[in-house]
């Protein structure tokens, strides 16, 4: 029986919000149905209580009983172990979202994230991360032509291949891609992203009331 | 019963020998002492049959009978799942083995790759990338302060984390880090990846002979 609490930060500043990555789990519990707490980290102090969960001191992390895991791609392939509305149960379906949350972290996020840190901290573009980013599209063009989700069903590699790439869409990255653009629209046109984001803005907005903001 | 196949290109220039990511997957396959082969897919051809297996028209990919994957952090998590020399079979060293695998690739190579990738295509450096890896790498400093292998036993996630900071050490970007430069010698000094890095420079001298180079 699972006993699932989700750590996240108690606030972020505004520009992040909607976007932090405690949202793909949030997303996941919802479209599984299943229980979950969520509990706060500081934002501004990040010390050895935290570090023992999240070594690189970053958010979220993930309890179930006493197990902890943390990076949302090792959560999201937990959360799929407890419900077959997140992954498939038989072994090749497995290997399919399996190889996709990869694809969706590894293959487009590795390109995405140079490409909108740039964007997000101001900072001047660089030609050879917009090619990074959009050779990679182009491959997900190809990929998204023929399929409505990446793995048969929708699975947890979805909902991490359309987080990753609205990120990229919010700087207006996606603007020759309509089938990744399509995704996204699919994606988090479902009830579960709603309530996940909804509840993500509502979390934070608490952080600034917490803080007199 | 595991029916191995290794995918890899049949040639590469010479910059990066050594390097190319299937030595992720030999290096896993020599320390489990499973049987495998190795099949080349062309370098300067990737078409339709490429895409069919590897949609970024990268490489490496494995089959295992007819089921074929692509990523090498999820053909590493099925090797791990046929050998507990790559992954313990227990859940909870599992869930621990997975965390680090995705640690190694989305938290410590999502830094290290734009970081490397500028020095690789001789692109002028950035104080954004440097900062980025080197927060990266004063985390890893702590975790690998107190521990030999990421998670109890050698297992994948070492190999993947191994060889994300090879690839920074090579151009000189752990000379801060000596935990990590300690870290990968020990993981380098192990037979299988001596093994792997010596068959993966010999099949690229064959694809040498075969160009008649």
């Amino acid at each position: 029986m699972a006993d699932l609490t989700l750590y996240t930060y108690d606030w972020v500043p505004p520009p992040p919000r909607g976007y932090v990555r405690d949202l793909r789990v949030r997303w996941a519990l919802e479209e599984a149905g299943l229980p979950y707490r969520v509990a706060s980290t500081p934002f501004a102090d990040r010390g050895p209580a935290h570090l023992a969960h999240q070594p690189f001191a970053q958010a979220p992390w993930l309890t179930d009983g006493d197990l902890s895991i943390f990076e949302t791609g090792a959560i999201l392939l937990h959360l799929g172990g407890l419900s077959t509305k997140l992954m498939p149960s038989d072994p090749r379906s497995r290997s399919d979202v399996t190889e996709w949350v990869f694809g969706a972290l590894n293959s487009v996020e590795m390109a995405s994230l140079p490409w909108t840190m740039l964007k997000f901290m101001g900072q001047p573009g660089s030609k050879f991360f917009d090619d990074f980013l959009a050779l990679r599209l182009k491959h997900m063009e190809i990929v998204l032509a023929d399929r409505e989700w990446l793995a048969g069903a929708f699975s947890v590699a979805d909902i991490l291949m359309a987080d990753v790439l609205r990120v990229a869409e919010r700087f207006g990255g996606l603007a020759d891609s309509p089938a990744c653009r399509a995704y996204i629209a699919r994606a988090t046109g479902r009830p579960a992203f709603a309530k996940a984001r909804d509840d993500q803005m509502a979390h934070f907005a608490a952080g600034d009331k917490a803080r007199g903001v």
